[in-house]
C-alpha cells in the first residue's frame, strides 16, 4: 500500500483516551522520547483495533504541517 | 509562547523548494534521521524567514494527524 | 517567534467548554463583534492555560481557509 | 445555504496571485484591517469567479483553527 | 452560493450521534452504498439543523484528501 | 493495512495536472459519475505512481468533511 502523504513515521502506542465521539492516541517515534498524538472518532479507532504498545505509523499531510521558528 | 497543538518536535531545515504559490520545506527530526515535509505558501516561507541548516519546531494539529495499521 | 502560517489575528477569548477528550474556545476579534471557534484537545487546552478575558492569537493555515460568494 | 462550519466572517477580497496548481486570495475582514489569506486549486478559483473588491465569507472548520498564547 | 472546494457531493443522513463537545454524522453518497462522514462541533450541528434522512452536501478541500494506491 | 480514517472510498483516477511544488489528482467514484480531487505534493504524486485510469482509494479524515445543508 502506498498512500499520497509525504510524512510516515513509525512509532508505538503508548496512551488512549476514549470520549463519546472522538479519542485520542499518544505514540512516541521509533528511537526517540517524542510524542504525537492524534485525534480520530471513537468508531476508528475500534476500527483500528490498536492498543498500548502496538507499532502503528504516523501519517499526516504535508499542509496540515506548521513550522515554528523559535 | 504556548500553542493549543498536541504536536511540536525539534526539527532541522534539510530542504527547500520554491513554487510559483506554494512552497516545501523538509526537516529531519532531531536526533533522527525521519523526515517531515512542510508545505506553505512562499510568501509565509519568506516572512518565516528559514534556511537549509536552520532548527524549527514541527507543529500539527492532533485531527490531522493519522494513524496507519501495518 | 514566528510561524510559518498566513493567519494570525489577535482576539479574546469569551467562551471556554470542555468534552471528555475534546475542548472548544470561543474568542472575539479585536475591535469586532466576529467571532472565531477553535477546537482541541482537553490536554492542549490545559496546557495552554486560557482563561475567558485572555488575549489570544487566532491561528489558520491558508489551505483550510474555504471562501464562500454568497 | 447552511454550513457546518463554526468560523463565517465577512471580508472583501484584496488580492489574488495565480499558480500553477493553486491559487491564493488574500481578504480583509470587514471593519478591520486585518486580513486572512485562503489557498484553493486554480479550478475553484475560477469556478468561484471573485475579483478584488468582491465580498467573501471567510469559512474554517473550527478544528483547523489553532490558539496561540502570547 | 458558490464555494472555493472541489468537491461537492450529494449525500443522504443516515446516522448522528452527539458527545460532549463534538458531533458525528453518517451520510451516504447519492446513488452509492458508500458512506461519508463528518465529525463536527455539537453547536454546528444544532445550528445546521439536520436529521435522517436530509439530503446535504458533502464539502471538502482537495488538500484534506488523501489518496491511497491499493 | 488499516487506517484511522473514517472514509475511504473507491474511485478511478481520470486527470493528473503538475505544478512547480503541488500537484492535482481527480478521481471518479465507483458506480458514479461524482468526482473527487485530491492536492498533493508532485514528490508524493511521483511516490505514489499513479496514472490516469488507476483505482485508487479516497481517504480523507472526518474532521476535515464539511456538510451543507442546501
Amino acid at each position: 500500500m502506498k498512500h499520497g502523504a509525504r510524512n510516515d513515521i513509525p512509532a508505538t502506542v503508548v496512551a488512549i483516551k476514549r470520549g463519546g465521539v472522538m479519542a485520542q492516541v499518544e505514540a512516541e517515534i521509533e528511537g526517540t522520547r517524542f510524542r504525537i498524538t492524534s485525534v480520530m472518532t471513537l468508531d476508528s479507532l475500534n476500527q483500528l483495533g490498536i492498543a498500548e504498545g502496538d507499532v502503528v505509523r504516523v501519517v499526516a499531510k504535508a499542509v496540515n504541517v506548521l513550522l515554528v521558528k523559535p
